[in-house]
């Protein structure tokens, strides 16, 4: 057969580079559109060969757009001829297509599909941009469960693999969902601080000091001297609050020099930051940041497009539905301690709580609550940063709190020290430079509201509210003492 | 006199420092709402002391909140003692105090305050927070007019000044109106991609291989290795593209180790990044950006808040009305060119254009059509990075495109290349190490979406709306090559 014999010729083949050639004004349907509504229609529609079939003179194509699928059919007849066939049956997976076909409604339902009622007759398919033929993995090994892996003996995908191609991972439906509802987590965030009259504010990363003592801090080299990243926006939303802002919250990145490998640390993770000033104690403060939490559990709860997410991401790893009560439980350190006691935990009163004793108490706590979110109020003043403000009535103690979710720690905020006599007194029982930190102390000397805020983990809360079991889950392209690619 | 003789000696003082002792339920009414209806009500204000006059057995005091303040009273009677007078009379300026007092309509306006119908007749003051006696700057000095302050030979403070001393100098209504109006701008940014369907995403600032280059770069100690701060989300966000986001943002420093002291450089700034897929033309994006910005200006002209604050800032700063076309103009490169030349400007085909060309244009942009925003398109490809996609028609040119504010740039952006061979070919041609950008190009061979984007200035857009004359009067705490503090 010589190419002469082909009457489709045209109407498919691997065109040109798009390189803004032209301004087609076909309109590309997207494919959760492809509904029964369409059938009969002839349309464009763009997105991956996600599986592909030959068999005999047809060929079947799942065709993908982010979550959503639809089977597609390309089959020898008046449309297509053999080689237009053999040409989409060799098309690579992942690569992207332009196809025009109809809809066509179909008896039984497709169940691997999104779009169960109807599949696309193609009748012109071009390819757009082309995958290479060996894919790092697979998308399919990607979203099985892990158990089910096991069980079976299929394959799943190991997390050093998934990150090291990452962009392929990314396109699977787990990770759409959980990328998608983390936008989400940010924008409710924001919408609510900015609905309760905060000011967003930008504070800069690369700093003089090292704010908090000089520890797990990376150093910069900034032109002729050397600098530091900022290890939270402490300094600037506290002089923020000194400049009259009242209000305030910051979404960015910060940064740990820390060497530790666990499930929930990052070397960079995004902090959700709030500062506030309040009237005369700072459980408005605690309640204020708490309702936030709430507020954004509510809009994940009842917003369709979340629900879905939530849906997707526990196909593949199920977790129970996230808990919360309104208002929020606030329990004190030492009714925590008390806690744990009773359940056979040896510790001193103003010992910290290690990792495994926090989980355990997020245990007890949602035995006898019932909830996963709770705030830990009146830490010991011991564990906590200098700027910490001393409880009034017990030295031993401050107004410092965490708040957990599934019995991680989410937040650590405090009220802190606003007088500078006291803070430079704090500053030297916890040995740190005062020269390193003059500009910080200098903001408090020229009238200064008693404030208190908090700071947010994104990749925490996003890992949590999913009852997922690592943080670089939630992390696009992850940082740790290990990672810095892709 | 002793202090028994001090009737009043409970309506006054120095409290202990709120330390969060009790959990009064006293209701803090805010300046602003101080209006003729609360006329003979007796309330409590926490606000600023920001001017004081002792005037025989008064005392005069201008309270402050914000960009608000109103005028109080303390006069020996029934409430206030002499003691009493002279202790209010002594209180730093900037200190913070808690006051109660009578609302009184006055009979003449008070032009020097916000609330020019009441003064506020003090029974009990008491201070929250004490300020030093010594100001660095004073906050009068601070927003006065440049001119007015040579003409009446009367202060005003220099920019090292107030940077040096930024937490009081942003207490000045002048940059509360600054800084709240940038808040409003990143809110509209995102409340606009989020209505077109857009994804918020974050991106890693810690990177292992300079992405642009390896020119400007800060280099950043990673545990045993090193590391560089991103230069721009570039890579990240067009490998988002390739992970099926299809329509991607975010907000967040990015990083220049440019040695340029100039009114419009930073080595930190806050990007505003954008990033998606089109159909057939690039075109479909420079209109999605375009009508983005319109957008925002939009909301800064048409919301009442927004206007207060412009209005503010112009009183310090006077500028003419932003003006912007809609749809936005878009004008060809070349069209420049002869426009610039037209004015006597010399200059060749794929030059470059110089800051006081660009200026220059925007001029006589604004003489022919009226507008101080618009997109210039198709740029040299001489000039323009790497992975820039080549006009299909003129290989001399690029589908790339700037926007512009008042004559300056705020976007710069493209069309992608997103076929790993040509981007290969490009990079090579700028020399570029391939080895280093490896997993930016392996992204490509996956399947990868036709796709265009841009980054925007934050604090240009904000200096260039409100006509200010300096970046770093729009960047809270500024950095630049000889600035890292505060």
């Amino acid at each position: 057969m010589t190419d002469e014999d082909d009457f489709a010729e045209d109407r498919y083949g691997v065109p040109p580079m798009l390189q803004s050639q032209a301004r087609l004004d076909r309109v590309l349907v997207r494919v959760q559109d492809l509904t029964a509504e369409k059938a009969g229609q002839l349309l464009w529609v763009r997105a991956r060969i996600h599986t592909s079939r030959a068999k005999g003179k047809q060929c079947f194509l799942v065709l993908r757009q982010q979550q959503f699928n639809v089977q597609a059919l390309v089959a020898v007849g008046d449309r297509a001829s053999k080689q237009m066939v053999k040409f989409a049956a060799n098309i690579t997976k992942e690569s992207i297509v332009d196809v025009e076909g109809v809809v066509r409604k179909v008896e039984q339902k497709i169940e691997s599909c999104t779009q169960q009622d109807v599949e696309l007759h193609i009748e012109r398919i071009f390819v757009v941009s082309q995958a290479e033929p060996r894919l790092p993995l697979q998308l399919e090994d990607a979203v099985r469960p892990e158990g089910e892996g096991d069980e079976e003996g299929r394959a799943t995908v190991n997390q050093d693999t998934r990150l090291d191609n990452r962009v392929i991972d990314l396109r699977t439906t787990t990770s759409q969902a959980i990328f998608r509802l983390q936008s989400g987590v940010c924008q409710l965030f924001r919408d609510t601080l900015t609905s309760k009259g905060f000011v967003e504010i930008q504070t800069p990363k690369i700093i003089s000091a090292a704010s908090e003592g000089g520890a797990n801090v990376f150093t910069v080299s900034y032109f002729k001297t050397s600098a530091y990243l900022a290890q939270s926006p402490q300094l600037y939303k506290q002089m923020c609050i000194c400049a009259d802002f009242d209000k305030v919250f910051c979404v960015g990145p910060v940064f740990r020099a820390e060497d530790s490998n666990t499930h929930r640390h990052l070397t960079e993770f995004v902090g959700l930051d709030i500062e506030m000033t309040f009237n005369y104690h700072y459980h408005e403060v605690v309640e204020s940041i708490a309702d936030t939490m709430v507020q954004i559990f509510k809009g994940l709860r009842d917003r369709y497009e979340f629900q879905t997410e939530i849906q997707t991401v526990n196909k593949q790893y199920p977790s129970e539905p996230f808990k919360f009560l309104e208002p929020t439980l606030r329990l004190e350190y030492w009714e925590a301690v008390a806690m744990l006691r009773q359940a056979g935990v040896e510790m001193g009163d103003e010992d910290d709580l290690s990792t495994p004793n926090e989980k355990l108490l997020g245990r007890l706590v949602k035995e006898k609550y019932d909830t996963d979110f709770y705030v830990l109020d009146k830490y010991p003043l011991a564990v906590r940063p200098f700027y910490t403000m001393p409880d009034p009535s017990n030295p031993k103690y401050s107004n410092s709190y965490d708040m957990f979710m599934r019995g991680e720690e989410i937040l650590s905020g405090a009220q802190r020290v606003h007088d500078a006599e006291l803070l430079t007194e704090r500053a030297l029982h916890h040995n740190i430079d005062l020269e390193k930190i003059k500009a910080y102390i200098d903001s408090f000397r020229f009238g200064a509201p008693p404030h208190a805020g908090g700071g947010i983990g994104l990749e925490r809360v996003t890992m949590l509210y999913l009852g997922l079991h690592n943080v670089r889950q939630t992390s696009m392209f992850p940082r740790d003492p290990k990672r810095l690619t892709p």
